[in-house]
């Protein structure tokens, strides 16, 4: 009885242990096959939820100026490809954009636990960075309003950011597409194709 | 028996998982009072194995380029606070560096699994941005092989990385660092403060 009730103290445990430091991993469907770019792509950024969203410093000698935001590309399962940040002028990113548009978006399979013992540079651990321009988004249009749904369903502590931080919408709009999911270098791949492309989003990996 | 067999099958499932996809979370030492930012700054750069490195892109007319890299500051528990990399010019990165040295590298706390259920961009879920100048190494001096080192000990699949690739070790001289770990905007840091900070390595966390 004292080893059922133990056995089942850590399993309970462990199951918290993995809940708590990677709550959204039970989740996500199937990696798709990495001859499809356009799918890999679509999947890396609909099943993540951060990223690094490089800009041109304003302040500091026009050096990149990475830093660390959430996004989301849309309602879970219903990814658009097109990510959206929720960004305040307190912070420097949004500042560098609202002065030089330019910027990329860096996205790791890594955190999402499905590269297992690989190396987070293993070229089979697929990585995406989009460039193009970093746009505010008018505040009264749908797209605001769609973006933030989008941001909350992922991120619902965003819903309780303080109001005086002047949250608001940005998107990237992607002029290009740096992904590598294998060896051989980055995988050909326009915008029409990784914005056209229709996600399956059937089968769930643990 | 069965109830037996069948708990301890689960909790081997269980810790096979939480190895299988967060292998390295076992083994940190306590995250430092986030007043004291040379410690929480050299914390989140010796204990983290990969993040953005962010250049000036020669082929996407200037925009700034994030790229997944691996990185070691030194031996595990012996982190210098400088981040040494790995890269090949077969890819973008490297290949911008040789022509702009201005850059910078993102490291989050998050990857780590310390942030729990918060979300990547809380700022008590530390992240930083180191900006400065990315460099070659010389191929032939002490910092190489120390730096070749600090690189495989953390990441040991880079032994057994193509030759003809040609790796070579590059580093970021840091001119400028911007740390988030709690409420209240970026803690003041110099990049003198930060080199010099002396780790205090004892304590584990889970």
């Amino acid at each position: 009885m004292g080893f059922n009730k133990m056995c089942m103290f850590m399993l309970t445990l462990m199951l918290m242990l993995m809940w708590g430091s990677h709550g959204r991993l039970l989740s996500i469907p199937q990696k798709p096959d990495p001859d499809d770019a356009a799918a890999s792509a679509r999947w890396l950024v609909s099943h993540n939820f951060w990223g690094v969203l490089n800009t041109i410093s304003a302040d500091l000698g026009g050096a990149p100026f990475g830093n660390v935001v959430s996004y989301s590309d849309g309602l879970p399962n219903e990814g658009t490809g097109i990510p959206y940040f929720y960004l305040t002028t307190l912070d420097p990113t949004a500042r560098n954009a609202l002065i030089d548009e330019k910027a990329s978006f860096t996205v790791s399979e890594y955190p999402l636990g499905t590269c297992g013992k690989r190396d987070p540079m293993n070229p089979t651990c697929s990585k995406i960075s989009l460039t193009g321009k970093l746009k505010l988004v008018d505040e009264k249009s749908k797209e605001t309003e769609f973006a933030r749904n989008a941001l909350f369903s992922k991120h619902p502590e965003m819903k309780g950011w303080p109001e005086d931080h002047n949250f608001q919408v940005f998107k990237l709009e992607i002029e290009n597409i740096f992904l590598i999911n294998w060896f051989g270098g980055p995988k050909p791949l326009t915008v029409e194709q990784y914005l056209h492309h229709k996600m399956n989003n059937v089968g769930f990996i643990l």
